[in-house]
């Protein structure tokens, strides 16, 4: 589906004037709220102060505006990976932690409804696909980097990966904008944690 | 509520002759495929084989099968906390990961439950204080830990404890007793990466 800024549509309806953006992050907030499933788009209607027909023209389904946020969640995790460089695979592998902390804390109620997503249609299926492939990357980048001896070796690969997203992913759970913890402080945290460990050396 | 084994408590009713603990393991299994608030009484009964009085004979109600599986995950978590010794704090913090992972393996439906809990009734906002308490015990832990200087103190205790449940909780996620990684070489490679980190020194 096409995603087009509400300031290049041209076109505006409905009141409140809405752009696109805005009315996928109230209508994900109701999505995590009330659950997917149990949404209807009357209900996102209402919410927003909308029609329906004014919400069909920002979105052509319910099922559109899912797509929409998981592809914002996706991509940016996608964009950690793509952009981590040449160099070893313990610097990418820093590079995309560190990314995912950052997509996350960024896009928190995207990402939110990305790790609940659990298969029910076409579009859910796809964007675990896509998740799956990027699980996969980074299970090659920390093998390679326990071939360049950079990370130990006594873990195996899909195991440390799980555990080091499973940390990620739990940030969801209890980090808030407002709180203390900057997102570049957390995502140097993670860091430490990860490679150094918690333990005094 | 009372909670009797089958064995003593002399009465068995329906068919099949289930005992309290395989009433409790198939509904929460339902729980946690159709969601805790979207499950009848009826829809347990069905799953089960029994009449709905026979079921109220094992549990005087679904709240009183709910607050028995989330006592069954948390009294796990609050044991590997109670037996960790009186050592350093660093091998009373091992002690209680360790004990949370495998308390996670070994009941890994109650613990995905309470994870799930959200604190929509006086049975679940009691859950969630107990769980509140357990992380603030650890989090003194790990005070403690960075006190002794066993425990790097440039993370702040309560994001450092955080991040190790963030991970350890996550294991619910993926982790399947049929899988190669056994409980404990699960729990050795928690202690490993939340201690001694993924790094080569």
């Amino acid at each position: 589906m096409s995603k087009q800024p509400a300031s290049e549509s041209g076109v505006r309806r409905g009141r409140p004037g809405y752009d696109q953006g805005q009315v996928l992050e109230i209508a994900v907030q109701v999505f995590i709220e009330q659950g997917y499933d149990a949404t209807s788009v009357a209900t996102l209607a209402t919410r927003l102060g909308l029609s329906k027909s004014a919400l069909y023209h920002h979105f052509e389904s319910k099922e559109a505006l899912l797509e929409v946020a998981l592809d914002e969640a996706l991509s940016g995790l996608e964009g950690a990976l793509a952009d981590a460089g040449e160099g070893s695979a313990r610097d990418r592998l820093e590079h995309v932690l560190r990314g995912a902390v950052l997509v996350l804390v960024d896009r928190l109620a995207y990402v939110t409804l990305l790790l609940r997503v659990r298969g029910n249609s076409d579009v859910e299926r796809a964007a675990l696909e896509r998740r799956r492939a990027f699980d996969r990357e980074v299970t090659a980048l920390v093998r390679a980097a326990q071939s360049e001896g950079s990370v130990r070796s006594d873990i195996a690969p899909p195991v440390a990966t799980r555990l080091l997203f499973g940390m990620v992913n739990s940030i969801v759970e209890w980090y808030r904008p407002s709180g203390e913890e900057g997102a570049q402080e957390l995502a140097r945290d993670v860091l430490r944690v990860v490679f150094d460990g918690l333990g005094t050396r």
